[in-house]
């Protein structure tokens, strides 16, 4: 195949162009921690498509012939190198076998304010303590999936930009537009101005069923608040909600997992306010 | 601390009366493999209570004394030994540093049949394709928190019994009954004669909305049928059910998760159903 201008053949792992891409696994190279790079990376062919049409601007790709190919009419749009290797060398520089065949690296670009997420927003999700990637990505995925419009982070949330969250979102993470909060939960009074009723997700039997809060706020902005497995909500974040909605459950089992609680309530938002 | 007739100290990480416990990462120590030992492996103080609660019987403990402890009233029910060792040993027996302090190991009993399964059933789910361990174990959570009463596996499911399903599962693999189809799909024949209605989940935008379906079946028997992720329900399937439903998707998404998909469905049922 013809190769476009910015394909770079490389063969050498050691190359120090492909830093960007190097021991992906090793703490040191996590860009969530103060000694990382800052980069955000796209793991295969759809996530890195989803970069490229997110504001996430890559400044670099590592991949396999197969991956470029098919990725060839995604790159137009691109003038980052395409680092064109065979898997043994991606393998050598990434520290593990990736068979995604493809990443990509972007800078980290300015966060977004919560003032700007909530521009044209009607359901937002807002997280507490939820400090596990896989988790995160699946709130991204599944946000995304049921049409809510924007994530605000409140204390203790992990950084939706690492990789495992990038890649268990399907990049989702990259598209769905969020902020991190900077006084929790106060701030929540901000989502109260904008017009947003804030629904806090809890076991307590005492609350309201989802469905039932749900119905009731059809014409209304909704933001749905869920916190960690296991603690749950903080007692000062419950009081600074609106209302207290609960997943009917069976007996004897504990709280479902908190992305999937929180895909309940999406689901029943999109169910009674499409 | 009194300890009860049956734990035995242990601090050779070579004792042979450990071995069922014995690197449980490699491959041929996998109880789903023809080489494995056939033994079903429960982790942490939740999941070994909820395995003392179940069908499944442990032969043999492995944990710390904290472990022991918050173990002591459950295992008053039980005559197999436990084996108390200190976190070194136990990480030199597992083959990696364990942080869940105990494990249980339990024989595989004879696997229940379809009919056993149904009988008082009102909503089961049945899955096809589904080989992904965390899938499976989110499944049976999601089942035993939202009312599902059992589970059939069609084809291509992976084992439910292994650790890391069961894990994921919170002990519910170990409590939800479930049964293997050994004619699929042409077996769903055996649900519908038993009175059951089966909806079959599908992107397809033809399809009616998981609501609309579930509406029309409140006083009936349901099964809820999803396929793995990505390829979906296999055609000759699809066929074979009665009401094709899909969850309502925002634009430009995939399809969610199998388990999260699965759970909307639980959802929906108890919802109207309850």
């Amino acid at each position: 195949m013809n190769h476009p201008d910015n394909v770079v053949v490389v063969d050498d792992p050691a190359d120090p162009r492909l830093d960007d891409f190097r021991d992906l696994n090793s703490i040191d190279r996590r860009p969530d921690l103060p000694s990382g790079k800052g980069l955000v990376i796209a793991e295969g062919v759809l996530v890195v498509q989803r970069m490229l049409a997110s504001r996430f601007v890559p400044r670099a790709f590592l991949g396999t012939e197969r991956r470029l190919s098919e990725l060839a009419d995604d790159l137009r749009t691109t003038d980052a190198p395409f680092y064109l290797a065979n898997a043994e060398v991606m393998a050598a520089v990434v520290g593990f076998h990736l068979n995604r065949g493809v990443l990509a690296a972007a800078p980290r670009p300015v966060e977004l304010s919560i003032p700007q997420i909530l521009e044209g927003a009607r359901t937002i999700a807002v997280l507490e303590g939820v400090n596990d990637h896989e988790n995160l990505g699946s709130v991204f995925r599944n946000a995304a999936g049921l049409g809510v419009d924007a994530i605000v982070f409140g204390r203790g949330c992990a950084d939706p930009l690492y990789r495992r969250a990038v890649r268990v979102s399907m990049g989702h993470a990259l598209l769905v537009p969020y902020a991190w909060s900077s006084e929790w939960p106060n701030e929540l009074e901000v989502l109260r101005d904008n017009g947003f009723r804030v629904l806090a997700m809890t076991p307590n039997p005492a609350a309201l069923t989802l469905a039932a809060a749900m119905e009731t706020l059809e014409g209304e902005k909704v933001a749905i608040l869920v916190g960690a497995e296991g603690p749950g909500l903080n007692e000062r974040t419950m009081r600074a909600s609106d209302v207290r909605v609960r997943i009917p459950m069976a007996r004897g089992t504990d709280s479902l997992n908190v992305a999937t609680a929180a895909a309940m309530a999406f689901y029943e938002r999109a169910r009674l306010a499409p």
